[in-house]
């Protein structure tokens, strides 16, 4: 099932997509469950938008895949290596992502989110899967000065606008083995697979909620295969994640 | 003005502290100000929880007492050194705190915390005064062992419970000159002053809304001064500043 946030005229709805169709449902389903209102709308004329602002946190991994580990210079971390992104740094899709004032050196970084569903702490491997609500694309946009300055990344991958998440979350998926790709421009950057993945999800959520309480629409990302690099004013960054679709974003000048 | 986060039966409100007496505020003065109901409670009969949880962020700054530099080693940043703690971090007075699992090294850390009061971005030194909403006592908790293993602090300074705040939020306070004292079970540890620290609360909320968005209920914890040490289950930490109170947790194993 495709879950999205979308705007019509106001407030923002949720609603299931079916084909060129969006049904809205009651409330939110990170909550109430998905109870479709029976009230539809043409894919066309709504605007989607995030389709979830986290209540607490982003809580993303860095370096989980070997090439990009190596392209960067790096090693292969002991245990997953965890940072924070704030929920101000949430965009949608098709939203402009203003380039941040302090860098010169913004890259994307393709990645495929993990939505929690439910509270949870010391998740064990084998129930990890009773805690996620779904799947959606997401782009860890690194201001890769500030990080090499910065020490810490808060900075550098949290500012305003540097986590696009969207199109949907998509809430049926086998994520053992799915092509994780980003474009810039229509020319393919990062072309990857999630089975390379040096901790798998169930791993990763396991090891995350030892140390956070996990809340219903926190958001985890996975970590980005090789092909990384940087963005200009005016150009277009697509993250298309097998399975559940592709995200959009144009860079703009602060 | 004194206000405090407390419960009596069930859902927490908010009140205004005057002597030992609580009254009651109408909903929440982060958005509707300060508007008593009149309801007066003895505060020896409300138990005081966190004053905020945070929306959106708690952004806290590294290193930035000269004094706490040198006793780790460390040197002194050439900008503001940012880090998050996410909101399922924030334990409320008196609140007992759970040592994390994956460590066998805690630390304390004394700061003084900011507390935003109004959406801002890029706010100039010379404005920040008009985005804050008060001050209160923090414990920047730090799993010295994560710290120094994951290179990123999330885990060493995100876990549940490392981040105590309160007893409430002083919305009147001159912070330039305030002593900030730790005591570990009645012992002073930490004996600083927020005139040492190395960039004032008006650098860094500026330097900080530079990269992020910061919202009503946010928390910026300012630095420790030097004396941080490890805690053990059983003893009780008290957090000390001038001009607010004292916050106190007592440490529980896992």
């Amino acid at each position: 099932m495709r879950i999205a946030r979308f705007v019509v005229d106001s407030d923002p709805m949720y609603g299931v997509i079916e084909g060129d169709e969006v049904t809205q449902i009651a409330g939110d389903p990170f909550f109430n469950g998905v109870q479709p209102t029976g009230q539809k709308f043409a894919l066309d004329d709504v605007r989607l938008v995030a389709p979830i602002i986290p209540r607490s946190k982003i809580v993303c991994v860095g370096r989980n895949y070997a090439d990009h580990v190596k392209e960067l210079g790096n090693e292969v971390p002991a245990s997953p290596l965890l940072f924070f992104k704030p929920n101000t740094s949430v965009v949608g899709p098709n939203e402009p992502v203003t380039l941040p004032s302090f860098s010169e050196e913004t890259s994307y970084e393709a990645e495929l989110a993990v939505v929690i569903g439910r509270i949870c702490k010391d998740v064990p491997v084998e129930k990890v899967n009773d805690v996620i609500f779904g799947y959606t694309c997401a782009n860890d946009l690194t201001a890769r000065d500030a990080q090499r300055s910065d020490g810490q990344w808060a900075r550098a991958k949290g500012w305003d606008g540097s986590c696009p998440l969207g199109p949907w979350i998509e809430t049926e998926l086998d994520t053992d083995n799915l092509r994780v790709t980003s474009r810039l421009d229509g020319e393919t950057r990062q072309d990857g697979n999630t089975a390379d993945m040096i901790w798998g999800i169930p791993e990763l959520i396991s090891y995350i909620s030892e140390a956070f309480t996990l809340l219903p629409g926190d958001v985890i990302l996975t970590g980005t295969p090789a092909g990384v690099g940087l963005v200009r004013e005016g150009q277009r960054c697509e993250v298309e994640i097998e399975g559940i679709g592709t995200l959009q974003n144009v860079f703009r000048s602060h």
